[in-house]
C-alpha cells in the first residue's frame, strides 16, 4: 500500500479541527428552499426562453463545441454571442471563454509581459490573483479600493502597467471607484482591467454593467471581463474591450487557444438571456431594489450590513464555526445563504454572503430577513 | 486617444509576418465538410441520446448551476456524473470541473507544496504547464517519454514528488510509458498524475481510458485528469483518484472553490454519453481501427506518420506557411484538418493534426487520405 498521499489525512483532520471543512450540499431538482446564496441574479436559469435557447442550441449544434476555438470550436453561435454581448455592454469587441476563471487568466496574461507592473486590489477574486501569479509581470497588491495607493505605486514605475480590480466585489458586494481608477490610469499611462462578473446585469442602464454605468465601456485603455454564469444564467466567461485587444487575445491567450470552446447549449442560453434582458430591462432594477430591501430589513434588525452596490450583501460572523452554525440554522428554516470562510474570504474573517434576485417577492425578502436575524 | 495598447499592433504585425496569425474559422450549422480536426472522437456530440441528456438536464435543472460547487452549484446531477465517471474509469472517486483546463490547474496545485518536486514531460499540455507554474513547487522538465530521465531526477530529490504526463499526447498522438513511469514513482515514493484527456473513450477496454488499460486506474498513488469535451461530446473536466485526494481537492482546489459549477446541460450530456458508451462499447474500438486505417493509408501514400496510440495523428509540415497552405487546400477539397503552429506545438515545428472518429466510414478515410496526400 502506497503512503504517498498519507499527508492528506492530516490536512483534512486539521481543517476539521479549525472549523474549515466543507461538504458541498447536493441540491435536488425539487428543492424548494428560498435561495439567497446563488448568483442567478436575474432569475434566468429556469426562464422558459433561456431554457429554450439552450435546448435549441444543443439540437442545432450538438452538445459540445468539439475543439479549441482555433480548430473546430468556433461556431456562428459563438460569433453571434460575442457580437451581441459586446453591443449590450457597449464594448467594441468580445471574446467568449469556457468560464469566467479562464477569461481572467487570459486577460491578465495576454495584457502583460515581464516588464509590466500589475497593480491589484487586495480583495480581488482568486482567478485574478492566479492570473497575476501566472503572468511574468511584477505584481503589487494595494489596499482595498485605495485610489491614492494606486497613484503612488504607478508614480514609482516607469513602463507599462495594468491596474486590476473587480467592479462589484464578489464576497462583500462593495464597489470599486472605477472613474477615479481610470483617471489614475490615464494620468500614468496604465491600462485598466475590470472584472464585471457581479456588475453585468445588476448595474448600469438595463443591466449593461458597471463600466457602462461609469461611461468607460468604450474607452481605448479599458478591458473588461465578465461571466455568463451569473446574471446570464448560463456558464462561461468573456473578455470585452478594444478590437485590437480581442484580436491579441485570440492569438495569444493560452486559455483560449488550449481550451475547448464553450458548449453550444451554454452559448445559446446566454444569447437568450440577453434577449430577455433587452425585452425586460426592469429585471436589472428589480435585483437592485430587492438588494436594497434586504439591506434595509437586515439593518433595521440591528445587523451590521453595508449598502450593496449590486446584488451581493455580506454579514460578519464571529468565527468560522459561528458562520457554519448560523447558515445551518437558516437552512433549517428553509433559507439558503452563503457561508464564506477562509480561504474564500479576502481577509481572515468568516461571514454570511447573501444575494438578491430579480424574482424574489416582497414576502421572500421579509421572510429571509426575519429568519437570518432570528437565528443569528 | 490613449496609446496604451499601441504595442499590440506591432505584435499582430509580427505574427502576420511570421506566418503565425490565426483567424478562427467560424462553423455553420449546416457545414458538411469531412471533419478530421475535432476531438469528438466517438461521434457523440450530435448523438440523439446525448442531445436528449443535455435537453432533459436544462429543463429539469435550469441552464446554469447558479454558483460555486461549494455554495449552490452542486446538484444531484453532478454527483451522479462523478459516481458514474469514477465507476466507468475504475477510479475510487471523481470530481467534475467546468473545463479540462481548470481540472489540470486544480490537480497540479492541490497535490503539491513548496517542498514538492514536479517532474513534467516536455510535451505536456499548456494547462499542465500553467498548473506547474502556478504551483509553488520546483519544476523539472524531462525529455519526452524519457523514463530514465524521470528516474534520474527523482533519485536526486529527497521529499515529496509528482510526476506529470499525458497518456495520449494531444498534438502528436503518441503515448506515455505509463507502467514504467508508475514503477519509477513507486521506487522513489512519488505520485503520478496522468492527463487522460485523449485516452478516455479511445483507449482501454470499452474506452475506459489509458489508466484502466495499464491496470493503474485504482492505484493509491495515481491521480488522473480527463475532459468531458472530447470522447464524451460535452464540456468540462474531471479529476479521478483515491477518495482522500478528491476530498482534498474539494477543500483546497481554487478552480473548484472559486469557479461556477458545470452547467447542468453539460453534465447531462456527459452522463448520456457514458450510457451510450456502455451500451455500444464497440465505439472505442471503431475509433482506434479508423485511426489505424488513416495511418496505413497515409503511410502508403509516402507520408511520414507515426502509428497512433489513440485517435490523434500528426503530419510534419515544412514551415508554418506550408502548414497553413496545406490545411487550406484540404479545406478547399472539403476535408477539415488541424493546422498546428507555434505556440500550439511542443517543439517549434508546424504540422497538420488529424483525428479519427468512431463514425467515419471507410469511404471517408479513403477520401481523406487521397486529399491530404494529393495537396501536400
Amino acid at each position: 500500500m502506497s503512503t504517498v498521499f498519507d499527508w492528506i489525512d492530516g490536512r483534512l483532520e486539521q481543517r476539521r479541527r479549525a472549523g474549515l471543512h466543507r461538504t458541498p450540499r447536493v441540491r435536488r431538482a425539487d428543492d424548494d428552499a428560498l435561495d439567497l446564496a446563488g448568483n442567478d441574479y436575474l432569475g434566468l436559469t429556469r426562464h422558459p426562453q433561456v431554457v429554450r435557447g439552450a435546448v435549441r442550441a444543443a439540437r442545432e449544434w450538438g452538445t459540445g463545441s468539439t475543439g479549441s476555438r482555433l480548430v473546430t470550436g468556433s461556431t456562428q453561435l459563438h460569433r453571434d454571442l460575442e457580437e451581441r454581448l459586446a453591443g449590450f455592454c457597449g464594448a467594441e469587441s468580445a471574446l467568449v471563454f469556457s468560464s469566467g476563471y479562464t477569461a481572467n487568466l487570459a486577460a491578465t496574461n495576454a495584457l502583460t509581459g515581464s516588464d509590466t507592473l500589475i497593480v491589484s486590489d487586495r480583495h480581488n477574486h482568486a482567478s485574478l490573483i492566479d492570473g497575476c501569479r501566472l503572468s511574468r509581470a511584477e505584481v503589487r497588491i494595494v489596499p482595498h479600493r485605495d485610489v491614492a495607493a494606486v497613484h503612488e505605486v504607478l508614480s514609482g514605475h516607469d513602463g507599462p502597467a495594468l491596474v486590476v480590480t473587480e467592479s462589484v466585489f464578489s464576497v462583500d458586494g462593495d464597489t470599486a471607484p472605477l472613474r477615479a481608477l481610470h483617471q489614475a490610469c490615464r494620468e500614468h499611462g496604465a491600462a485598466l482591467l475590470v472584472d464585471d462578473a457581479h456588475g453585468l446585469g445588476t448595474t448600469g442602464p438595463r443591466g449593461a454593467g458597471a463600466l457602462h454605468a461609469a461611461g468607460l465601456a468604450h474607452e481605448p485603455d479599458v478591458v473588461v471581463t465578465a461571466t455568463l454564469s451569473k446574471s446570464l444564467g448560463s456558464q462561461g466567461g468573456a473578455v470585452l474591450g478594444p478590437h485590437r485587444v480581442i484580436q491579441h487575445l485570440t492569438q495569444t491567450a493560452r486559455t483560449f487557444i488550449f481550451d475547448t470552446g464553450l458548449a453550444p447549449s451554454c452559448a445559446g442560453a446566454a444569447l437568450a438571456a440577453l434577449d430577455v434582458l433587452r425585452a425586460e430591462p426592469e429585471r436589472a432594477e428589480a435585483v437592485r431594489n430587492t438588494a436594497s430591501a434586504l439591506h434595509d430589513g437586515l439593518a433595521s434588525s440591528g445587523l451590521p450590513v453595508r449598502r450593496p452596490g449590486g446584488a451581493v450583501l455580506s454579514l460578519p460572523a464571529d468565527s468560522p464555526e459561528h458562520a457554519v452554525a448560523w447558515a445551518a440554522r437558516c437552512r433549517d428554516e428553509g433559507v439558503v445563504v452563503g457561508c464564506f470562510r477562509p480561504p474564500s474570504v479576502p481577509d481572515s474573517s468568516s461571514r454570511l454572503r447573501l444575494t438578491s434576485r430579480a424574482d424574489l417577492t416582497h414576502q421572500d425578502v421579509t421572510r429571509a430577513v426575519k429568519v437570518i436575524a432570528a437565528v443569528r
